[in-house]
């Protein structure tokens, strides 16, 4: 038995390009794609479609942008039956709608609009114009984990009002939430938007991506992230094999999913160092952002803070360290 | 706020031990033993106390036997304020009654009785031999998501009348359970169990050991397993720095937990492969014992089957596999 409203999301190449500034090659792009077609996922996510004033093109990839003919270049010729659509990103203080071509010129279908509570605003002219231009939007909720009750309410009330947006996400991006969490913020979610989908987001620095994603379904939400072999900044996110491997839509076939995996997502295992491990657990067990445990993990192998686990806890936690 | 009931078991050297037949350093033991006492952690278990007859001493270390002699070297003088006790654990199939001393000749104080369902007379054999020579006892019934209910059910009702043990354990080998079929097992084992704790050992081949630790704690388990970053069998254990983070006991201390991980743990790395990974995960998915997956993370890395994920699935799963 499965609900056909659930729409599952891959964004291997949206979040895990916060690991390498989007920098992917074509191929690797391509062949992402074409298994995820294969594979019967609702919405692939090529990227970001942010500003160049406010990204070098020299620094980051094509995915950070996700310019039309780079997105002819993935997808032209890759075999679509099961009708994946294609979504990217725009963050809500780094993009601008101009960037954005009326629908019957684009090959986007959806436009995901990221934002803090705080750039609500900014957030719902983004949606907004992305939907007159005929586009699906959603807004998604970032590091929701840190929100104000009163201030999130505000903006879920605003969105529920002022948007045509089909979907707003509960976005986990310090990987705190527990369970019980994932239940308080999707009731409320509820409460507030009464015409529109729910989104679950989740990262796994305390390896709870995807055990908080099957949370969400219990609730009731239907838009749910995944990434292949969770790809993704810091701990990374939900991986999209488990969760095609959970879900009984006769649709999703996993087979394509792994075999991308095998030969595309592992090599990156020698560049990237995404999943679980303690400094993004501490952020994670501490409710911060995972930017600290990033830069410790980049640390050269000969710095004796890279592995000073004791040492990172405490300096994270605003504790005197002593080494003993 | 928190449950004094809540025991926590650290399986580190026994539940790793699963990977590298118990070959650990003594030095490498009283350096974890002595990073648990100071954590406040409740119990640790070194490691097996099975029987020669089943395992050649040339090939397994120390720990697969707990000798009194090595317990002994493992312990004396390790500072233990807390009062943290000292476990082993028998296989109700390959360990024998004779090899317990009496409790008054012995470091140990809990021997846990390792069981499938269809073993469940010998363990409680095993077990009540135990408490007769005075120690605590669980009894620990493995891969219980393939136990069928009318057996399991008849098993939990012999615990419950023929034993003396303080706990029984769902262990979730495969790593296959589910948060409702934790739920689902949990109900059962508090229908059966009316005069014993019930306790909880799970496998993360779905990235669900954390999250179904929790959800049994939530259900009224008191018992908790972990390990020190997660080394276990397969995707190994719930990670013990989680959990020590996640309960909210005073006397826990997450320091030592971390600084012991960073020092000892880390560099097994090199030489142990445990924690998620695809063939990991396609058992879980499957609920089959990881003992296929372990073989093909064995394999020399020139071996072309070794990163083959669609063909190890095909394989599990009995289909045809077709190369493309």
């Amino acid at each position: 038995m499965f609900r056909p409203e659930i729409k599952v999301i891959d964004c291997t190449i949206r979040d895990g390009g916060l690991m390498n500034k989007s920098n992917f090659s074509l191929e690797m792009v391509r062949a992402i794609y074409t298994a995820l077609c294969a594979a019967g996922v609702d919405y692939v996510e090529l990227g970001y479609r942010n500003s160049k004033a406010h990204f070098s093109t020299e620094e980051y990839g094509a995915w950070r942008f996700c310019d039309e003919d780079m997105l002819h270049k993935a997808i032209d010729g890759v075999p679509n039956r099961k009708g994946t659509k294609l979504a990217v990103m725009q963050d809500a203080h780094k993009a601008s709608a101009d960037d954005m071509l009326p629908k019957e010129k684009s090959l986007v279908d959806m436009v995901r609009v990221a934002t803090y509570v705080k750039d609500v605003d900014k957030a719902i002219a983004l949606a907004n114009s992305a939907h007159e231009k005929g586009y699906q939007t959603t807004i998604n909720v970032m590091a929701v984990s840190t929100a104000l009750d009163r201030e999130l309410d505000e903006a879920l009330q605003q969105i529920e009002a002022e948007t045509n947006v089909i979907a707003c996400y509960i976005v986990d991006s310090n990987g705190a939430l527990y369970s019980e969490d994932v239940d308080y913020l999707v009731h409320k979610y509820q409460r507030f938007l009464k015409t529109k989908e729910i989104g679950v987001h989740c990262h796994n620095q305390q390896q709870l991506a995807y055990a908080n994603t099957i949370e969400a379904i219990i609730k009731d939400v239907n838009f749910l992230d995944g990434t292949l072999y969770g790809l993704g900044r810091a701990a990374g996110n939900c991986p999209l094999e488990l969760l095609i491997g959970f879900l009984k839509n006769p649709k999703f076939d996993i087979h394509p999913v792994l075999d991308v995996i095998s030969k595309e997502i592992l090599p990156l295992k020698k560049t990237i160092e995404w999943g679980y491990n303690v400094p993004y657990m501490v952020c994670g067990m501490l409710n911060m952002h995972p930017l600290e445990a990033i830069k410790l993990v980049e640390l050269p192998d000969g710095n004796p803070d890279k592995y000073n686990y004791a040492k990172f806890y405490a300096r994270m936690s605003g504790e005197v360290f002593e080494e003993n």
